[in-house]
């Protein structure tokens, strides 16, 4: 039997809410972190290992897709989950985000964004209706509009004008995307630091409806202070009955603090790209494996981690591999950190669901500023 | 109880042989193939991996070692075994051929080589008995006699001069090795592709008296022909009760033909630096997977194989995570790679003791020509 897209809220402590998200390839645990895959690989990890660290969905690029391989090759392959071989379920990017990023615009219109490719140089056209079909190739359980997203800072004129074309863009997204059971589109919430004009991005994407709610055009340079005083309204402005998704987000820090401000969903390449530079996250704080301190020390990076890293080996032999930049390095520590996000998503959710999330946030900010002292 | 080291020879068909060898960390079934572990690490492969292929030893590398992260760090942290967790048999090369392909040479005479760090320029001095010295720090369950290897082609006196001193190392290392149960020292054979050389070379060692013989100065760019003219011969030369190990070889044509030739263990780059760069060996030949007609190819790389990445991907993903530069190309082509190697070996051992290598030979060069013109 087909499953219907759906949210189901379980528990809320204050405004952090405890849910599962239904799909076309299954449930997922919310608050959720997705790993990025990014070129349809979360770098360095077989997807066993990533499945064995508990996500239950993981994030892929339009942009990078529809580069290399193509997205009409992979749905030529039997879309992305075939591709890749993940049967759990997929949230894909509208490629937004990476065209205002990594290619060298030619010209942005309501129409959409004709740009280069930043590995060879090809021209591309990409609009609302082109980055859904995209997706629609990819065989996305969770496609998202596409959106203009704005840097930061943004004068109030620049964030007004993005979010008024993104809005418009929802709707065309909305209107070309198919429906299909088990299925969901998601709308993304712009308007850069103003009140104002999240209130008028997320009033406009509730009359379009969407099954969730993204807050985009946040992570993008304004700093955690900042961000916190956006989400301290903006996910207010949403409907309380669907997802709520913090897109771009973050360091462990911010997770436990969007988590706290009613964000069910996050994303971020920091556990993977830390992993690749020597960056360990722990439950005793964030520890760079080049620091030489680390040279004789026979201990795991966590003696608290199930990964095959941390059950396997010392910090003396991944600092070895590191200094020496072996590929091996690489794997263990972005497994590793992809292990410490799921187990960290995990302790949310246990500490929401016994209402005792206020105490949880409060331990793990005490430790977090420990470990910035220390390293 | 503790075990001798020991070579049994259980079957064998002309010069092919089928054996065991005992070691402190376990046994060996030969001919066997060694996955080289230059840095502590057999590149881009987890550890339970390398074990999963079936591989029952490993090679670390002196010179690798030495440099980085030192043998005395290694000795501090309990030994190479340890500190990579790798508890199966490990042969330590003596830094022989890499003090003289890959660092700057200060100074060769008698007493040993002084040279210079590829890393960083650093001056280390290595003699027979300081080779001996770090391979007993690492642990090593096969330690390798220090020797001085002449590049190809050499002449004949540059040919001679190097076998000499090889023969005052071999035995000056032989005094410094310290015998344990369990442990062994192999002699090198050295000679180039001289034949009264390598007969010199091989007596002096047998006075001198080893549990093992390994066949140097090959495999150094003279190509198969010539080396087989060499193998023709030189394994001969050696004592049938004991091991017979031919360095840095190779590939799997290589060490068929060795096999043929008397020859018991083998150890290689190539399986995994070939990983790295896309090439996959595979019961149909060799596979260049950036090859543009595996862009949508839906089979795997060797549907006989039983790694990860035949049992779960194809080659389409293959081809796309090579030419996208993933770490996650690196990590299945090489772990492919390694099992195609170890699979070859058993069929090898296999046919040896069924008394149908002859035919395994003439089946196996069959399918290798035909995959040279394909590829």
């Amino acid at each position: 039997m087909v499953k219907e897209f759906s949210f189901k809220l379980k528990n809320s402590e204050n405004k952090a809410r405890r849910g599962e998200i239904t799909t076309a390839h299954g449930t997922i645990q919310t608050p959720a972190f997705m790993p990025v895959g990014t070129a349809a690989t979360v770098k360095a990890i077989k997807f066993r290992d990533v499945k064995e660290s508990g996500a239950e969905i993981i994030l892929g690029n339009t942009y990078h897709l529809m580069l290399r391989p193509s997205a009409e090759l992979i749905g030529q392959m039997g879309g992305l989950h075939k591709f890749m071989n993940w049967d759990k379920p997929i949230l894909t990017d509208s490629g937004g985000f990476q065209v205002m990023s990594l290619s060298k615009i030619r010209k942005i219109s309501d129409a959409g964004v004709e740009f280069s490719s930043h590995i060879d140089g090809t021209k591309y056209f990409v609009s609302p209706e082109r980055s859904i079909e995209i997706q629609h190739l990819l065989g996305s359980d969770i496609t998202m509009i596409f959106d203009e997203c704005v840097q930061f800072p943004a004068t109030y004129e620049q964030a007004k004008d993005a979010m008024i074309r993104s809005n418009l863009w929802a709707q065309r997204s909305k209107d070309a995307f198919q429906k299909r059971p088990g299925y969901a589109i998601f709308g993304i919430m712009q308007g850069s630091t103003f009140a104002d004009l999240r209130q008028q991005s997320a009033q406009a994407l509730i009359n379009i409806g969407f099954d969730g709610y993204a807050l985009g055009g946040l992570a993008v340079g304004e700093g955690q202070e900042e961000m916190f005083k956006v989400l301290d309204y903006a996910p207010d402005l949403l409907p309380q009955d669907k997802p709520r998704y913090l897109m771009g987000v973050g360091k462990p820090s911010d997770i436990v603090g969007a988590v706290a401000r009613g964000v069910d969903m996050f994303d971020c390449v920091i556990p993977t790209r830390s992993g690749r530079t020597g960056q360990a996250f722990t439950r005793n704080g964030t520890i760079n494996i080049r620091n030489a301190k680390y040279r004789t020390d026979d201990q795991p990076l966590d003696d608290k981690c199930g990964c095959y890293g941390c059950k396997n080996h010392s910090r003396a032999y991944l600092h070895h591999l590191t200094k020496c930049n072996e590929i091996l390095a690489s794997m263990l520590l972005s497994e590793h950190n992809i292990f410490y996000y799921q187990d960290l998503m995990r302790d949310i959710r246990q500490a929401i669901e016994e209402n005792r999330f206020s105490a949880f946030v409060a331990d793990f900010f005490a430790i977090d500023s420990e470990s910035e002292k220390d390293n």
